[in-house]
């Protein structure tokens, strides 16, 4: 038989393309042909509340209607079939609310009606996950038996046997078959699974275990979108029974592989022992280097690196497109964030597209800040404009002290300079059509160092899943292979926002490979302060960062979604409440 | 014995007054008393990651633990009991993921250890509520046998049997009992029950049934609180066998009520039917009229404005003081939303409190708008001051013209107004350490007519789960009630955003009462396009208000927490992509 994985790429809800796509499929099927698509291939996902919304459900069902018909209508062909991720309704009326969705396997057999087959066990529910929210579990294992073959059906989280689950339904699968004393020749894992660095390494080392485990290659399809903050990367492959890796597809981009798979020649290893080590907790392993005193943050490789700025590029250009932009547009400040942002975004851009700067001087703005805006354009081919704010930042100074009769000063006089440049910048966004990217960083949003409203404005955070150090370490690469650039001035120039005479980030936060570390160690590892000081971190560092971290809660509330590249990321996944009683992190 | 209801309201991991609160009730306990508190009352809710943060683990441990040991000194006392809501942390351990949270019920009884005696059944996972996030849910009733009484336990959601859940704990208890050959004397129910207009009604009908199925008084303890946009009204009661009610507690405040409870003399009522419009289901009822073509926004009684006025102030007030704000600011345009928002805050105000108000009129401002803006701050007793906001209006046109050589128009002129308004706002706020109360309305939010970073700024929208008809019917009630307070002319007057000549909310808007009734067939039946026909609209209107709901996605996911009233709000528990096919919605 042959194996045909389709790694896909659909808007949610663009039923008419996912049509289109099947029916090209089976066009062009070689005989003797599974077909493999990803979980949810017939809706997009995550759909989060539109599952629910009748004008969603309907077309969905007409769809499935229209695929069923189809297919009956097809000439028998038993020797193809169609496994298709996708939600079934039972029961639905958009009267009640007891009707029950599933998240199924579809087999489709040309000459036959589309049928449910089987129900995805493990439902995510922890972080960017709310699948329990919608869904309902399934219980049985399913093996399908189909040209004298043994194809056993998982659905994403149904191959990570976790202790958030009561049950391990690759285990279930796995005792199916010894049960029924048959051997299987595939196995499948139909995935619709968010990237993050360092990920795949897991999933291909997970697909070795129960390829080795069932004595069967195993196959893995994901899907390929980014969908407002969550990028799934594709990425899918398939490992044999000698934890060969036999075929890996491309990463961010639609792809498909055609690949035969005997009979398996093997058994299952009923003694097999999976590695605690690839276990989906070890995911969340956090990336510091406790060997060091104080603890660092781990650098990230060239590698990794590289899988950033795929990710984030294929991110940006998904949402430009899903939500109709051509246009993008940054403000540079000469600092390293927003140098980073545009230059990234420059390297995504597209024939059909312009990107557009905008540098917005105050009084309290070195000239070298434009000078270096300057020079970034320059090499980078993109036009600049300089807007200055000094004089409705004066106007507005003259209001104050003209109608309040206090004068503008400190943190007022510093945040309404940020704020109106986030008004002119969204001025421009509105004269021109054009999508503002945001340029905050994750160690900024961590302390709440940016203002509500100002440089914290934009419709997407393409570098919010980065802390400060990972940026300059991602300049410095883009330098190293791009022939610098990045103008060096931005990368070794002290951090400052500029918004009072000599300011430096350093005067109110502590030195960013300190500050990154121990964020890390409150994002990830979810560290109380007493277990941060045991990582040799000084007192006073550690209480400013957890002040600043609990003061910000507000900030991030309205922030806009955020290019996800980790595992804990600020965003979608991250609740807190704003209000309750923050001593515990003191 | 007595039952002591204890409505309890403290900030989320307040533990040194939870801690005292339990002490002094322990202190003022009558003999023979059963005390009966909250759903995780030792806690706070809802947490959310706190839950997961060692932050808080470590010190709620130290808390369970000092209770523990306080318990154990105490003299033993068997004829006083504590049934706590709280959570259980099995195998706690901040390294590793695989521990477990319960929320359960704790029995105290001085002079033992505290144990936890019973685990929530049915964990919400819909709206707003994440609990299979983080919880893992009870298999077994519960029934305290405690000085000669049966005392069936349940905590919140488990006394709603539902199509959400695979079983119904109420009727498991009731099992129970029946399997035992016993008649329990009083059931309790723990609740952390968030607010919703209605809601209170379905409450104490539910309890009847479970009171009259068992045989016995039904008592309900609720916490009070707002956390962010979530209220918990309290307004705790017990009812009787007989189906009456006993007593009830107050609305939005602590409050306590010892009651005496016979040893039951009636018995359970194995063919007991329960009547289905008191489901849960029935809470989600939408509130519209479809008696009438086209189908009509049920208004507001007046019972529900008085409950909305209070329930807004309690929150405000929550918020306020949670988030250590004594000062509040909002933005008057001369219009009703913010008259109304500045009404009630000013409603609410406590004696260490203030309030301002600041005017920001552009070259579209009428001067109406001030007159009634000022008419309005003189009848509240209210500073005003007014900003102009037309020389910074003109500068940016300036520049705009000099440096991009395009003159700002239409929406990026209209929008630089508004979010110019957002900069002084936020800058005054700066200035004073404000609160900024936004003033969108339901109607607004739900269709995206504001501007982001303008007029939708704010760090609580009290208005927001409130359409504009009924922001109307709101400012028409107080009128009545306190002599006119808001001037007239404000209600009277066309509703614009004077953003640009001659503008009117009804040039882009169909007629308020036409926009509601659809947008609660959208929100709240999640009814599709063919639908919303069929209730009597006509094309144009729907078509309309589809479109502009579709494509403000992004606005909401920026917006600030919005006080929730009703079942179906905007905000946490309202869940859609950005990034999807909107053609659906066609």
């Amino acid at each position: 038989m042959k194996l045909h994985i389709h790694q896909t790429q659909q808007t949610i809800a663009e039923f008419s393309q996912i049509f289109s796509y099947l029916k090209q499929a089976y066009e062009k099927s070689a005989s003797h042909s599974l077909h493999l698509f990803p979980e949810l291939f017939l809706t997009g996902y995550p759909l989060q509340d539109l599952c629910l919304q009748d004008s969603f459900v309907q077309k969905y069902l007409d769809l499935l209607q229209e695929i069923n018909t189809w297919s009956k209508n097809l000439s028998d062909k038993q020797d193809t079939c169609f496994l298709l991720g996708g939600l079934k309704y039972d029961n639905y009326d958009s009267r009640q609310q007891n009707y029950q969705i599933r998240n199924v396997v579809y087999k489709l057999i040309p000459g036959k009606e589309l049928e449910a087959v089987y129900t995805k066990h493990l439902l995510p529910n922890y972080d960017i996950f709310d699948e329990r929210k919608y869904y309902w579990t399934g219980k049985e294992p399913f093996s399908l038996e189909w040209c004298d073959r043994h194809i056993g059906v998982l659905i994403c989280e149904d191959m990570w046997p976790s202790t958030f689950y009561d049950h391990d339904p690759s285990q279930m699968l796995f005792e199916h078959y010894q049960n029924n004393k048959v051997q299987p020749d595939l196995i499948v894992n139909l995935s619709a699974s968010p990237f993050a660095l360092g990920k795949q390494e897991n999933r291909v080392q997970r697909g070795m275990e129960l390829s080795h485990q069932f004595g069967c290659p195993f196959a893995y399809s994901n899907r390929v979108g980014a969908e407002d903050e969550i990028i799934f990367d594709g990425s899918s492959f398939i490992v044999d029974a000698k934890n060969k890796k036999m075929a890996q597809l491309k990463s961010f981009v639609a792809d498909e592989l055609i690949i035969d798979i005997e009979k398996s020649n093997q058994s299952q290893d009923s003694d097999y022992q999976s590695n605690p080590e690839h276990v989906w907790q070890s995911l969340f392993t956090p990336k510091l280097d406790l060997s060091k005193k104080p603890a660092q943050l781990i650098s990230l490789s060239d590698e990794q690196i590289e899988t950033s700025l795929e990710a984030i590029q294929f991110s940006l250009q998904e949402y430009a497109t899903k939500n109709g932009f051509k246009k993008f547009l940054i403000a540079l400040s000469g600092g390293m964030d927003s140098a980073l942002a545009l230059t990234i975004a420059r390297m995504s851009l597209k024939d059909d597209q312009s990107l557009e700067a905008i540098y917005m001087p105050s009084q309290y703005s070195a000239s070298l800040s434009y000078d270096l805006s300057f020079e970034l354009c320059q090499n980078l081919g993109v036009k600049l404009t300089t807007l200055p704010i000094k004089f409705m930042h004066s106007t507005a100074r003259n209001m104050f002290s003209q109608y309040f009769k206090t004068p503008l000063e400190g943190v007022a006089d510093e945040n309404i300079q940020s704020r109106l440049r986030g008004t002119l910048l969204y001025a421009r966004s509105n004269q021109t059509g054009s999508m503002v990217i945001n340029t905050s960083n994750k160690s900024e949003i961590a302390v709440g160092y940016s203002t509500q409203y100002g440089d914290s404005v934009g419709a997407l955070s393409i570098l919010g899943d980065l802390f400060k150090s990972e940026i300059y370490q991602i300049a410095e690469f883009i330098n190293k292979k791009y022939n610098k650039v990045i103008p060096e001035g931005i990368i070794t120039r002290p951090a400052s926002a500029e918004l009072r005479e000599d300011q430096q980030d350093s005067q109110t936060l502590p030195p960013y490979d300190v500050l990154d570390a121990i964020l890390e160690a409150i994002l990830s590892y979810q560290y109380s302060k007493s277990e941060i000081l045991d990582l040799g971190f000084n007192q006073e560092d550690v209480e400013k960062v957890f002040h600043l971290y609990r003061i910000s809660e507000f900030k991030r509330y309205q922030f806009c979604p955020i290019v996800k590249l980790k595992m804990k990321s600020f965003g979608f996944g991250y609740r807190l409440p704003i209000s309750k009683n923050n001593y515990i992190y003191t």
